[in-house]
C-alpha cells in the first residue's frame, strides 16, 4: 500500500521507495561537530540528510562553507542531502547575513553539486522564492517549499492552503511544520496533508512539533508525509524521535497496515 | 500526562494507572482452546482479559459456562475479566440462544462472581440495557455501554452521539468501535474520542478497526482511550495487533510524550 509520493533524485526513488524516508538533521556549530555527527549518524543509515546550515559558526564565509558541504557529500554515502538556513523568523537560528546571501551561500553549494534538495521558505517571498526556483533548475536541485509556525497550529484549510501555494510557486516538494497547542491540532495537521495527499501532485513533508506532535512523526507517512525527520545524534527541532525509536515503531505499522491483517 | 480515565476495579485503578490497558481476547471455541489460550496470553501479562463468550460453544449450556468462567477467574491472576456476548448483529458470532438468556448467563457469571466487567450493547434497547444495569449494580460488577459499526464509521458528532448516550443510561464506561472506509475516518473517531473525553465523566473505550484503524489502538490512548485490545493468541477484531508489538509501540510514544521532550 502507498501512502506516500517518492522523493526522486535524477530519476531514481530516494530509499527505493521505502516510507517514509528518515531524515536525520545536522546541527553542529562546526567543522568537527558536524564531523563527529556524520560519524554517529552514519552509522544509523539514515535516507537523508539535511544540513541545517543556519547552526554553522562558517555560514558568512563561503570557503567554509562549501568545504564543509564536500565533506558531507563525500561522507554522506548514498543519501542525498538537503541544505537548509531555516531563517529565525522561521524558528532557525539568528545568523549575521542577509537573505540576499543566504542565496548566494545556497548558490556556492549548488553549483559545486554538493546538494540534492534547498529548502527555501514561502515566507522569503515571491521575488526571492522564485530566485531559490530559478537556481534550483540551473543547478539540478530540488525545491523544497516550506512553511513552519512554532507557536501554533492554523486550521486544516490553512494548511491545505500553504502547501498549494508551495506547489503553485513551482516547489518540487511542499513542506510543513506546525505547533500543536492541543491534541486537536496534531488532527488538524494530518487531515491537511491527507486532502493535499488528494490534490497536489508534488510530495509532501508534514509533522506537528513538540511532544503531541511526535505521533505525526511516526503516523504522518500513512497520510501522505514523505519524511519524518528523526534524531541522529541531536534534534533540529522539537519532538524529533531519536531514529532507532522511529524505526521500532515502523516496523510495526508496516506489519499492522499490511493487506493480509 | 494523565491521557485517559483509569478503570478501576474495588475502588483501585486497573493496571495500577498504566495508559493504555492492554486487554487480551479469549476466542476460544471450547474449554481446551480457551485452556490453552489462557497459558499464551497469561505469559504475556495483560493488564485486562476479555472472554468473547459467543465463541463458546458452551453458551447454550449454563453449567459449561459457569465452569469455565471459574476457571478464567482462577487462572487470570490479577487481570479483571470483561465478559462479553458481542451480537451477530454488532459483529458478533450467531448463537443459538435469546437475548433474554443471554441475559440469564451474564447473570450466573456475575452472580457467582467471576467477572469484573460486563459488555451490553446500546442497540439491544434501553429495557434490555436496564436489565443489564440493574444486573451489574446487585452483583457489584461495571458495566461497560458498546456500540459497534463494522461497516462504516459514523461522524464524529454521531460517535460522540453514542458515546453520551451511554453515560446517560447509566454505563460505567462507554464503548465505540467503528469500521474505516478511508483514512479521514480514523481521524474522526479519535477527534470524537478526544471530544468525549472533555465532555464526559466515565473512562472511554474507542477504536478504529481493520488496518487503518490499528493506529487508533496504538496511540488512540492519547486521544483518551483507556484499553486497547491486542492479541493474546488469537484476535478478536479485524486491526488488533499483537501484545507485544503493541507495547514496542507504548514504549517509544510514553518516551516521546514525557515533560522533557
Amino acid at each position: 500500500m502507498q501512502m506516500t509520493r517518492p522523493l526522486k533524485v535524477k530519476g531514481k526513488p530516494v530509499g527505493a521507495g521505502k516510507e517514509p524516508l528518515v531524515c536525520a538533521p545536522l546541527v553542529g556549530r562546526d567543522e568537527a561537530t558536524i564531523g563527529g555527527e556524520l560519524a554517529t549518524i552514519m552509522a544509523k543509515a539514515p535516507d537523508l540528510l539535511e544540513w541545517r546550515v543556519d547552526f554553522f559558526t562558517g555560514i558568512a564565509e563561503p570557503a567554509r562553507v562549501l568545504s564543509m558541504a564536500r565533506e558531507i557529500r563525500a561522507r554522506a554515502a548514498a543519501a542525498p542531502i538537503i541544505f537548509t538556513c531555516r531563517s529565525a523568523r522561521e524558528g532557525g537560528q539568528a545568523i549575521a547575513i542577509s537573505e540576499e546571501q543566504v542565496l548566494d551561500v545556497y548558490a556556492t553549494v549548488c553549483r559545486a553539486g554538493c546538494v540534492d534538495f534547498i529548502d527555501w521558505e514561502l515566507s522569503s517571498g515571491t521575488t526571492r522564492f522564485a530566485q531559490a526556483l530559478t537556481l534550483a533548475r540551473e543547478t539540478d536541485t530540488q525545491l523544497i517549499g516550506s512553511f513552519h509556525d512554532f507557536n501554533a497550529t492554523p486550521a486544516a484549510a490553512q494548511i491545505l492552503a500553504k502547501l498549494e501555494a508551495m506547489q503553485a510557486a513551482g516547489a518540487d516538494v511542499a513542506k510543513v511544520a506546525v505547533m500543536p497547542r492541543e491534541l486537536k491540532d496534531v488532527l488538524a495537521l494530518l487531515e491537511a496533508t491527507l486532502e493535499a495527499r488528494q490534490r497536489l501532485t508534488v510530495p509532501l513533508i508534514t509533522m506537528a512539533m513538540g511532544p503531541f506532535g511526535s505521533l505525526s512523526r511516526m503516523f504522518g507517512w500513512v497520510f501522505g508525509s514523505t519524511v519524518s525527520f528523526a534524531v541522529g545524534q541531536k534534534a533540529s527541532a522539537p519532538g524529533q524521535v531519536p531514529i532507532e525509536d522511529l524505526r521500532l515503531v515502523l516496523d510495526v505499522l508496516h506489519r499492522a497496515l499490511a493487506p493480509r491483517q
